[in-house]
């Protein structure tokens, strides 16, 4: 694995120094991740002239999920009690000579800023912009299967949870239920705060999920999935509580199906982001739901959980093959509830089948 | 409610007005919350010269442990693809003829202070520091009262795991179910990750659960914390598994008891945080275990779950009556594992009983 982490960091020494910095700081978490194979709490990298080298403080700890570090890669570990692992690698940096240093200043404090100017008043700050978030967009093929994994996880913990009593059970409950479920089939952790929406919540993007019980006749949307070495996809579902959905129900949901496949469909290399969302909005725009609508159609998926790209409708930029991203349309009725279809999906050519679906849990409406 | 939110917002004008600035931008969510009595994501607080306003994004959302806004403060609520509300903060306090805006600059972002500063190039940004935070250290009866509920919860939820068979399941289920209790009990949510070591684990700050099984004779630490009304407690309990102790099993717990008592009896009004740490650490420094010690003591907590003070060897200040912190001194022998003790109280003068102890499950050295 040490060469796929040296490569990136070469690829990201070349933008680096066409933009004029020779020396990098790399200080968000998804991103040291991404460069060194793991991301130790507050460690920071320092892509140098001649060596990069990761700091970090304290003892090393992790688990399972937390990645391991690339080997060939030096690590630099400050006592527990130091400050800043950002301002010793300014230090670091004008100790090898650097002129400037390009940080990331979408991510690091104005304060922190600050006190690596001022112990290196001589290095040249400059801005390093999203370059490692738009390096991380387009996934190598191990990158992939680890979402391919985390996906199979998600479909199961969903499978069981639908065979389990639910009527009468809180939505706290039956979150905490798949989130346990997702790290008995082998998650490093939930790759997000699992969402359980019953009733008149259903539908509604990001439910935190509350006390409220599930009954006869609600709809219940789910939305949960699986970290898998540190590799996070989702899936979302709706489904009707009780022997048949009412006619409503069945025709809010054709309806957000038929979004949402829209947006499936839209999906190959060269397809700009905003054309997938246009595909699935449209759908729901022309049977008159455009207001209220989310602000995205679905988004990429990796180190985080929610990254670039964005479907939206001003969103710049075109679809490659090899871009994991969601599908996740939605309406929720203020009061009535609603229903939202979410998958994981990999950007493929059309010559190797199209969209390569990872979430594979059945998309019919099922009564439960 | 509502009252107390204004009186912590009027203080904190005073503080601003102080430093000369007459309106300030609240980004950190603790610091909104606190103030606003609610943080949805993304929300900013901006402090007028004539009325507070709380600027967020999108519907709102929300979930019983988010906490209630105050209905005194005014919202303005974002369309959800606007840009930064903390940008659109700054706009606002132009409009309202603001010449200064002190901002947290520890916590905005290069980038955001950037954008803060090209809506509004004539705006005078300066620095409010930690002015929240340590508004913030001495906690109301109100506070307290969410923090010692949580201390109940997460008692109750360590008790029903002790009655369990633990021998020869993993770390990972014992934390997920621990997680599952806080929130069966009435959390909001866990305070924290919780941590669950055994065998050669044990003792360690902040372990991350791994799929080891819980085996005869091992050490077993546990530290975890129910989040109430947003407010964190923690408690840390270290135990042995089977039917007696090793004897260095009963010395190293023994010494880790007097560190931790000692701690919690140096705790009163007016007594430094570097005289709290030193007198558990001494303890330890003492047995000849000063190297691999943590570099605290024990910490703050409140709506964040470690926050001000610190009680550490470096720490300045002095403990008022109604700070919440932790005392949690620990030894781990590398190989063997070890101990630690922790518990969350509320310091309080001699006249009212000394320090208030909130997480009352035993110390003795329990045999599981």
């Amino acid at each position: 694995m040490s060469e796929v982490y040296a490569a990136r960091r070469a690829r990201l020494r070349e933008r680096c120094n066409a933009g004029g910095s020779a020396t990098a700081l790399v200080t968000r978490p998804a991103n040291v991740r991404y460069l060194a194979g793991t991301a130790p709490r507050d460690a920071v990298l320092l892509l140098g002239v001649d060596e990069d080298v990761l700091l970090c403080r304290g003892t090393p700890g992790g688990r399972p999920g937390d990645g391991r570090p690339d080997e060939a890669l030096r690590t630099h570990r400050l006592p527990g009690s130091a400050g800043d692992p950002a301002v010793a690698a300014a230090d670091l940096a004008v100790a090898r000579d650097a002129e400037s240093l390009a940080v990331e200043e979408h991510h690091l404090t104005v304060a922190r800023h600050r006190a690596i100017g001022s112990v290196a008043p001589r290095l040249r700050l400059a801005d390093l912009g999203c370059a490692v978030e738009q390096l991380r967009v387009v996934k190598d093929e191990e990158e992939i299967s680890c979402l391919r994994i985390g996906a199979e996880i998600t479909d199961q913990a969903l499978a069981e949870l639908l065979e389990s009593i639910l009527v009468g059970r809180t939505e706290r409950h039956l979150a905490l239920e798949l989130e346990r479920r997702l790290v008995d089939h082998g998650a490093d952790c939930p790759a997000f705060t699992t969402s359980v929406a019953t009733g008149p919540h259903a539908g509604r993007r990001g439910h935190r999920p509350t006390d409220r019980r599930v009954e006869e006749g609600d709809f219940l949307s789910v939305c949960l999935g699986a970290a898998y070495r540190g590799y996070r996809c989702e899936i979302g579902r709706t489904f009707v509580i009780g022997t048949s959905p009412a006619d409503w129900q069945i025709e809010l949901y054709d309806l957000v199906f038929a979004s949402q496949r829209a947006g499936r469909q839209a999906l190959a290399p060269g397809v700009t982001y905003r054309a997938v969302d246009r595909a699935a909005r449209q759908v729901l725009d022309s049977a008159g739901y455009a207001d209220g609508l989310a602000p995205l159609m679905g988004h990429g998926v990796g180190l985080e959980n929610i990254e670039d790209p964005q479907l939206a409708p001003a969103a710049m930029g075109k679809l490659d093959a090899c871009v994991p991203v969601t599908v996740e349309p939605g309406v929720h009725l203020p009061g009535r509830g609603g229903v939202r279809i979410d998958d994981t999906l990999v950007v493929r050519p059309e010559a190797d089948g199209g969209p390569e679906l990872l979430t594979i849990t059945t998309k019919e409406l099922l009564a439960l």
